[in-house]
């Protein structure tokens, strides 16, 4: 089994600290997408879309999209749950590690990938001839940026966990996510005192060490 | 228990095909978001951030997202398996899920939310105060939904359904991202034969009625 990660990279880092979290270790690959080493005919065999991470078996089979390859370690090794524990709890881990893909990922994404002279024409990820940047999309990104932590503010006044009373991926999202808005100097408002809260409690985590 | 849903939408077209598939029947309550009914304060009280779909379960919990919402069904009703019946299909599902949500269903949803009169200030869901259309999301949505197709047409020339031996998620993902598509009347290109021949199996399922 191999894992084909970039450790800079966000979507990598969901995986790590999932595996980290498990007590799961796998050897790795690095795919300096920097350097463009995911358009490598190699990697096309790996993924045929260019993307980092992807999770190798032994049979040949590859496994891509971050969350495909937490399930597939969640699967193997359940113990400690962290999709969840009971069919409710399923759901609403997937409800909450979504939210915060939609409402705080992608926007963070089209912040960082618009601005960045790093990320000029990769608009969006994996796309070898290049995909310009829409500026534009910095100021929707910024506000939808607003809303998450407003919304997951309120959410983490309730629970203490993202998902509810559990540490679970949706955490692992959550604060991938406010890790990578970083980088484009967009931080939770002063006034968001249950993120501050829970950011505390989830960076005392070793696995916080993966982001 | 109450599914609050708009037939017209596609998420909750992807909850309906799942349901009939499952033989499951649920009691709807119509919330229709082009008359803006999900930002009435009652159904803020259900769903914070104004999006539909969303289950009610008996106990109060309000369960959004339509993957989510999917989930808890097959968790409750495991029969028959649309979340795939190994650990390997199970994450081979989520993936091909994903890329038929990440390459096809949002880069379809840029193209109508930016280009219909209808959406007009509403280039993002679920926003009270609006979104402004940002023109040229339109040619990158179609720029994406090419290599949707060339990617997905590459697929099911390997395999009968998305995600491999057997009908799942991933499927319904990918069934209502086409009949979406259509709706900016962007259709797989006739060089698709396997798109075709998948789509006319497809169709022929009861539950394609759904979309």
């Amino acid at each position: 089994m191999k894992l084909y990660d970039f450790k800079m990279a966000p979507n990598p880092q969901r995986v790590n600290m999932f595996l980290i979290e498990k007590g799961i270790e796998v050897p790795t690959v690095e795919i300096n997408t920097r350097e463009r080493a995911q358009f490598q005919e190699s990697y096309l065999a790996i993924n045929r879309i260019s993307q980092v991470p992807t999770l190798e078996l032994d049979d040949g089979t590859c496994i891509a999209e971050s969350m495909a390859i937490c399930r597939y370690f969640e699967g193997m090794q359940p113990d400690p749950p962290l999709f969840g524990n009971n069919v409710k709890e399923k759901a609403l881990v997937e409800m909450w590690s979504r939210r915060a893909e939609f409402m705080g990922y992608l926007p963070a994404a089209d912040m960082l990938r618009n601005s960045s002279p790093v990320f000029k024409d990769r608009g969006l990820p994996g796309v070898p001839g290049g995909v310009p940047q829409i500026e534009k999309l910095i100021e929707r990104g910024r506000n939808s940026m607003d809303r998450f932590f407003a919304h997951f503010d309120e959410r983490l006044g309730e629970v203490r966990f993202v998902a509810g009373d559990h540490f679970s991926v949706a955490d692992i999202t959550t604060f991938v996510t406010t890790r990578f808005a970083s980088r484009v100097e967009v931080n939770p408002p002063a006034s968001c005192a249950n993120i501050a809260r829970w950011l505390s409690e989830i960076e005392s985590r070793p696995s916080a060490a993966a982001v």
